[in-house]
């Protein structure tokens, strides 16, 4: 992904404020991976995949939603871990070795995950929980 | 999948003329499995998932292109076969145990598989030769 300007299908646009390339993991406490069609292509991004196992291997927060596990089963880091997804990749995950779940929220140690956009109340109370736990 | 007129991302519409509820796989000899966002949907379907056991444990040929393969892995029948797949999903059929080739056309046995609409000529064609060794 590069940096500047990108449009969503909805056709809101933001701003890219750094490439996975630029980023230093070191510098960040929080990953949050969202859903769509993205993470099919952020997990073909080779320094995206650097950036999670990173967050994995040092135990920080990654918050995954929707197709976002899509990612951490390329990145190899949702093998034994408690975990849900969007439902039309859940024999994914499950494949790749996680426990699925079927909850709103699915937290295991520094991994929460949710299913859809209908979860996002419990998705986001639970990330920042874990949060103030910092 | 139910039975009547249904509406593609591209407007196209088409009649679907029986439901995956109402099909006996013993009478039909070739199963293709398309891609984009369907496969998601299909592969929750049980009676889709039986339809395609059926198919593989006959030996009977099936093809599938694009994100198609996600089927295979909910069917459970992915394993072991060499197979391709459309790149964003290409980890979750090695997570399955397939062993991944980037080719237009990948031949396994029965199992006859693509990675995207830039491949339809070589999957067709493959499918052909098979459908005349009948």
């Amino acid at each position: 992904m590069k940096k500047g300007p990108i449009t969503g299908k909805h056709g809101l646009q933001i701003e890219v404020d750094v490439a996975f390339k630029d980023i230093n993991p070191v510098n960040y406490d929080v990953l949050v991976i969202s859903g769509g069609r993205g993470p099919e292509k952020m997990r073909l991004d080779k320094d995206a995949l650097e950036i999670t196992k990173s967050f994995a291997k040092e135990n920080k927060l990654i918050a995954a939603i929707c197709h976002g596990p899509q990612v951490l089963i390329s990145a190899g880091v949702i093998k034994g871990k408690k975990a849900t997804c969007w439902p039309g990749i859940r024999d994914d995950i499950i494949a790749a070795g996680a426990l699925y779940e079927d909850k709103e929220v699915v937290i295991d140690g520094n991994l929460v995950s949710s299913r859809s956009h209908d979860d996002l109340y419990a998705f986001g109370k639970e990330m920042l929980r874990i949060i103030k736990q910092f």
